[in-house]
């Protein structure tokens, strides 16, 4: 039974591992230009061995292992390093896939430009220390955002169900102050005050396809988090969030569709796509808890919020090639605010037990401090994340490790960084003369 | 348990969901012209969208609902409009799929040519109403032809494991009738007697590996069909599908491909898939209770089906871009029959009951009556689906909404409607003088 | 629990088979030239679908039948042709499986110069043949290599978990064969003494991204091997396994990446993937029995391993287009040798124990038996493999059928062979005058 378990995770896991890489791989191949595609594709097999590598060696130890001292144990553990003692293989395995993607997020943000070195340290900090550090804080049963505060009748904790806030609020978070300290590539916005130019990925099939792959990824994720917490009767709640993500995902895609439609008179694929993954990632922080009919709220307004923030990005001029703030941080804060109020014993239950007369006011304070706390939380992330991060990107772009050169940004990174172009010109072609006859 | 089984249910159809999506979007991705490539992908994302929101609303009420009366029962279900009171969600997921896939089919017979409105009207059909109907009818213990005719010692019900009719023929019906009523496309059949000139698509990369892939969706479907009706003993059925699915695949490929060589000289890979797919289809009708041998005829017969009906359309000058026709609704129907010949209790079943002197009269008639009963139910299938699509195509031709402009098409739909180039021509090349050198 | 136990089987099956053989395709299509992608993206077509039918008829009752005469017995099996009386489905699933991979294995060593019925040929030969002999001799319980050799307190078997030797090791040596014997591609090594040119694969994202699908399809066949053989109380080993295989892939990408980052300046990513492989096939010999720090021996080792024999085959101008012959012979090798070194009872374990005084000598002469007997049994494969493959080759060299004529290689085998170009260039480009705005 035990092993039975086991094969079922580590099948769940396997699958989400496999769809998630693969989706962030094609998404980003295809949404940078052709010079550097090669670049994208070896950051995103490096980010996998990296990660494996360093979570293996610390971040698990950081993130469950254990601390005699209570008050240190809030904050970080500090035993099992290179696994010595840990037996739950399938847990270190999906947190790790969640380690590698919150480092992968980042990547999109800092796409075409940035130096292959900073690659290689964001993604060995944010997996092995940074993302740690919030799982503890949020996951393990030690950790002060999910003790959360107790008083008489009124107990909170950190609703967060599949990483809406500590994969995908961290990743995104990170995403921004990265894009901003990098600046943005050149030729996306015009310096004489022109209309910003976009700049557009090489391949919409490979980006479409990655995106549709990583929708299916979020089903895995979200059906596989169930592992750990389920109890015998709790059935039904595996098929639930996998029915709400999707139906979320659906909502925000529909939602954003429409408005863009009605606004530009376009049916835009790329953009849909990441409203689409916005509601999915917005469905991380409760879709376990929540009934289907919520979706409708959840997911609307998860379009509406990559729609106002990618808006945002636009008009502060940071270049965030692939939207990954406003899809990971917009989605993800949506998500965990959205759980207070729609999901079970959130806000509108509050409401409709007032309405019914039943416990309103225990249920408004109880609805309302939990809301509050995953505020706390959500700030927490983002503060944690950026006071970290922040500084290691000053300091490589003052060492002149941040950024690779005009010259190299202008011609493209994969022949001068890695001697492989991704579409060789002399491999194309045939000698033949005439075309096929059926 | 009970949990396990559900988890079990979702990871296989969460996989087979996965496979068939990705397999679709990048099937037809790459069998259609560079300039229509966006149009595609989006059309399948919609699809995905708007069949989860409709089916959730409605259709699952028209399935699987019941009804106080037992004589409209027969026909539809009216209860659960929202899911609401509905508990079997794993069902509802694999039904979803279903049912996405029965709309996704038609795109292919409309590629290239269609209003963006029309994709969205007929998927919005045929995922809530069309397709559900059929499954109350075959596949809910309520439907008429799941209950079949008693007489005496003959006893006949609807034959179709996993939706060889309800799935595929229905779709591929849907296909003929949107293909012929939307015309070809320019200058895929000449009008001055010139021999027909093949439109090819833009990539056989995508169009290959979405065959493929749509292949191994087959396998997961066919395993997971298992899902509702196993008892505790019939592990083996489960294997024996998977086996089938994919001999049969194999020997449909074979048979086209033999064909094809001697008769063209040449190893066509993209018809080759298509026989294999549409081996593939007709393993769906009776998979769980065929013999491994049993393949030889099913399989090859579908590839034959495949090969004559394509032909078919060359000669009636129907235009299906990626043969939906032929290999949906031609494996699904060879596979209705077929699963009354040679699977368990089929006329050779029954033949080698005579031969054995074993109940010879009582087999002989309960096959060919089952034959009968099989094919009654094909026909309705046929017929409840054009008769419901015929009228709405043709409104749609006749308000202008059917068809894209002569201009749009010849220029193609992505940049003119999606506003997205799914190659940008200024996202290619690379700003250095030399090669790699290794 | 049966049933329970056969879908879980199916499952994991369905995922190797489904992620291997999508990510060959993929992974050769982008590695050889656009003119020769329709060839092996039918090559791998049929390579699935005559494996199954050659592994259904004959393969499975070589390799797992039984045989009355236990003399024969060490050697092969014959009772159970097409499947007669076989039960075990899932296993015939999975082993057809690893068949068919073994046989692909091949065809990326003549890559884009191969006539097509020799592909035709050592599939079927090497699926229905060669591979099933081997695992009879490796896997069954009747197998000479399996049962090994027993003398006093020595007991020697075979060690090999998934296919590091009966899979990946015999394809790897056939491919040295097959390389060797058709010669390079016309261009590859200059006959004027000038160096060797590298001929280029068409797409890196392609590539790419088929190396990664690679990966996660080795966790999958590392994870369901262990179907056969657990009992309750070792799911730990199923984690182990899963883990131990990307611990393996990372370090020995990383170690490959660094070398060559050190010797030539770049970040080579195709090179990587490979490098990253190799420490993956070298996984399969004993990932169930190793504990995660020695992937630093065996992973690294196996990167290593794989740039030698690259630079060697280079050295001998033997044209091996995928490094087929590196990646899987060099990874099977090392790690079936490295599974007697530094996996539980290995010889480091058998110094351990020295240095504990436990059991010294027994320890010692033990783990030096099983490297001696594992030497056997992996000449035995390269032997076998080789001796039956290279008369093949041979004779299909001697009738002109090995290889295309040179007009047909430097235009391309797309066209000429298959009517089917996979990037037609009709179907490229777009009538809109203007980009899209946004």
């Amino acid at each position: 039974r035990e092993l039975q378990k086991l094969r079922d995770d580590f099948s769940e896991n396997d699958n989400a591992f496999f769809l998630c890489s693969m989706a962030i791989i094609i998404f980003q191949a295809g949404a940078v230009r052709a010079k550097n595609t090669t670049n994208i594709l070896i950051k995103n097999l490096l980010d996998s061995c990296i990660a494996v590598i360093g979570y293996w060696a610390i971040g698990w130890a950081f993130a469950y292992g254990s601390s005699s001292n209570s008050t240190v144990g809030l904050f970080i553990g500090h035993s099992q390093f290179f696994l010595a003692g840990a037996t739950d293989y399938p847990k270190f395995f999906f947190q790790y896939v969640f380690a590698a993607t919150s480092a992968t997020i980042v990547s999109g943000a800092v796409a075409e430009r940035s130096e292959f070195i900073n690659y290689l340290t964001y993604c060995a900090i944010i997996s092995t220390f940074v993302y740690p550090i919030l799982t503890h804080w949020g996951w393990s049963t030690a950790g002060w955002m999910s003790r959360g505060i107790s008083s008489g009748d009124i107990k909170t904790t950190y609703i967060d169900f599949a990483g809406a806030g500590v994969v995908h609020l961290c990743g995104g978070s990170i995403s921004f102050v990265a894009a901003l300290i990098i600046g943005p590539r050149i030729g996306r916005f015009s310096r004489d005050g022109q209309p910003a130019k976009p700049i557009l990925g090489h391949s919409v099939p490979f980006a479409a396809l990655g995106g549709f792959i990583l929708m299916f990824g979020f089903l895995a994720f979200n059906g596989g988090s169930m592992a750990d917490i389920v109890n015998a009767g709790d059935g039904k709640i595996v098929a639930l969030a996998m029915i709400n993500t999707i139906l979320n995902g659906a909502f925000a895609a529909m939602t954003y569709l429409i408005i863009f439609k009605l606004t530009r008179g376009k049916w835009s694929l790329l953009l849909t796509i990441n409203a689409c993954l916005a509601g999915m990632v917005s469905a991380c922080a409760a879709c376990n808890k929540s009934e289907p009919w919520s979706t409708v709220f959840t997911g609307s307004g998860a379009g509406i919020t990559y729609l106002l923030l990618s808006k945002l990005m636009l008009w502060l001029e940071i270049d965030d090639p692939l939207d990954a703030f406003a899809v990971h941080a917009g989605g993800g804060f949506w998500g965990l605010i959205s759980a207070t109020i729609i999901a079970h014993d959130g806000i509108v239950y509050a409401i409709s037990d007032c309405v019914n007369h039943i416990h309103c006011k225990k249920s408004i304070s109880q609805a309302f401090a939990q809301l509050g706390w995953q505020l706390i939380c959500a700030l927490a992330i983002i503060v944690w994340s950026c006071a970290i991060m922040t500084p290691i990107f000053v300091f490589l772009k003052k060492i002149g490790k941040l950024r690779v050169s005009p010259e190299v940004e202008l011609n493209g990174l994969d022949l001068y960084k890695h001697g492989e172009d991704a579409y060789p010109y002399e491999s194309y072609g045939h000698g033949w003369e005439s075309g096929p006859e059926y």
